[in-house]
């Protein structure tokens, strides 16, 4: 069986390098005469793939010694609730960007904990969601414990195009469907968390980047699990982590630093969304409706502005070999999630499908 | 480089059979195209996964349809919060039996929610835990939301060789090490969880079943991925699952099934038990600390009698391919997990080399 290029938004394509590394070793890790899988987190081959794992993260985002690096569970969804309660402090105040459906869910989940606001939203845009708010010093409450935002909106397309200046106020940023595409400043972060399953391996793993002095005042209630201070001083491991998850984001960081870290990464990724969304451009059959500043490198969203015409293009391309091209179930048309391990010929095979696609099924 | 034997506590060996299954999909999923860990968990691919795990589990498990079964993240250590989150009612109040580490940690870190008891304890042993507290139904409190207990306990070698009467008050276990190993009543408790990382595959995966009256009253601060009815509702997929770690808990559940489900498996890790115990029981070298009534089928647990020598045995059965035998970090000595993937080869080769090494290391 031929494998096809999977346009899915995450879980979604790994390096066929890295796939091939894992099958090669998947019955047995080096002389360890053992799988990964099966290894004790506890034994010096586990430790030296984390440990390595860890170097290999740093050295690719150019983390500061004073970022504690987690690789931890429950995906982002654990971290809208870990983030207020490490970060809140007595008096509980946080503001949050809210820039589309996952970024509404973390400040949802965190009123929970506290006073939060919403500093600034762009769900009344036309479409919803489909450009991201400019936010200045001012929109933010001076006492706010941190500010928060959802760096990269997988289901609408957009990207913040600028870090916000929030001052003192530590930043905290879900960066899953953006991590390691480019590089990224982490000093302008309190925070930094990513679900795996888009840019680092398979589901399943969490990486939190947090700065040291931000570690140490959960709430007294806080689950062991969600406290930054215990995960930390466990080194990630206060039980058992996911071994074989972290395993494989290993591999992804070395083939990372092998193609040349993410200098090299920035300059596959613009080409391949340069190539998507010049075509869209120059073109009317289809529209990308998401503002021309904001546009995600990683996730391309168009629509030929006809529910079912959509719904067959998804279809037909899914019988050619590209895989999971149906817009997020909430908006429908189409997305073209084009992370990392996407070849560039995965776009090409793509525009020469949507070309094909639009002579074959003229609008009437 | 040939396959050892691995006595590791967890992680833990997977039958071969699984993993060469697994290596044989690793790069293409039946006619998918892709590796399980690219999948869209939205896929109907993957959807048939999750299904079909949750089928043979139930099949294997005889799990009522009046509990659900979540495929959850965070290991056994995030369930000691949610336990007490999701299942204390308004006066909060629940009884611990502590019969180890495990079944203290879970004590305290629900004291974080309410009025824990500890209704019995087997701290006070000698050695510490190496025997499991008796109990009656006078031990609970009437008023009690649960009693918690943990079934088979990693680090002592101990098993309740009975499940406490609680009356009408539901009972909680935790049941990580021994799942799976022989057939268990589901109808006796009211929730059993378990980390998948000893008999149901990789680290990551956290299998949850819970009878359905006990869902739905989470405390209103309970983070949603901490919550079993959002948990529930979205059937294991609230957010992305750990997908791949779900799939190989599909192909162990498949094997055990082939094997002829739990009563075999059953008959298998009573004999490979018996096997170690006997020999045990019938020399003198070494010393099996655990009251004979409360053993594990698991975890089996020995000692020289000289932590110096306890130290040479676990390095050289290491060298002779026999891994991963020392004790827990804090009991030391020496502890054989015999889960369900090791083969009776296995344990007759452990046994060969426990009589070596007596007669090569005579104590003075």
């Amino acid at each position: 069986m031929q494998r096809v290029y999977n346009f899915s938004a995450g879980p979604s394509m790994l390096p066929l390098e890295v796939l091939e590394k894992a099958q090669e070793e998947l019955l047995c890790y080096g002389d360890s005469g053992m799988s990964v899988m099966e290894m004790s987190h506890r034994s010096r081959d586990f430790e030296e793939i984390i440990e390595a794992a860890e170097s290999s993260l740093r050295q690719l985002m150019n983390i500061p010694s004073n970022y504690k690096v987690l690789f931890l569970q429950g995906g982002a969804s654990t971290q809208f609730a870990a983030v207020p309660l490490n970060l809140l402090s007595d008096h509980k105040c946080a503001d949050y960007i809210v820039s589309g459906q996952f970024s509404d869910k973390a400040m949802k989940e965190a009123k929970k904990y506290g006073d939060i606001a919403i500093a600034a939203s762009s769900a009344g845009a036309s479409p919803s969601y489909s450009t991201v708010p400019k936010t200045e010093r001012s929109d933010f409450r001076p006492d706010a414990d941190y500010v928060h935002i959802c760096f990269n909106n997988t289901i609408y397309g957009t990207k913040f195009p600028y870090i916000p200046d929030t001052g003192n106020i530590p930043l905290v940023a879900d960066i899953s469907s953006c991590i390691l595409s480019e590089p990224i400043d982490v000093t302008k972060f309190g925070l930094l968390y990513a679900g795996a399953q888009k840019n680092v391996g398979p589901a399943g793993l969490t990486i939190v980047i947090v700065r040291e002095d931000l570690i140490g005042n959960a709430r007294p209630d806080t689950p062991v699990m969600l406290n930054y201070k215990a995960l930390a001083d466990g080194k990630s491991m206060y039980n058992t982590p996911p071994c074989f998850s972290i395993y494989m984001a290993k591999l992804v960081f070395d083939w990372l630093l092998s193609i040349g870290g993410l200098e090299e990464m920035k300059r596959r990724n613009e080409r391949k969304a340069s190539l998507l969304y010049d075509y869209l451009d120059n073109q009317t059959y289809y529209t990308a409706p998401v503002d021309k500043n904001c546009r995600s490198m990683m996730n391309v969203v168009f629509v030929t502005g006809d529910p079912a015409l959509d719904k067959k293009f998804v279809a037909e391309a899914s019988e050619a070999g590209l895989k999971s091209l149906g817009g997020h179930r909430s908006i429908g048309g189409m997305r073209a999630s084009i992370y990392n391990a996407m070849p560039y010929e995965g776009v090409e095979k793509l525009i020469a499908f949507m070309k094909k696609f639009a002579v074959e099924n003229p609008k009437l």
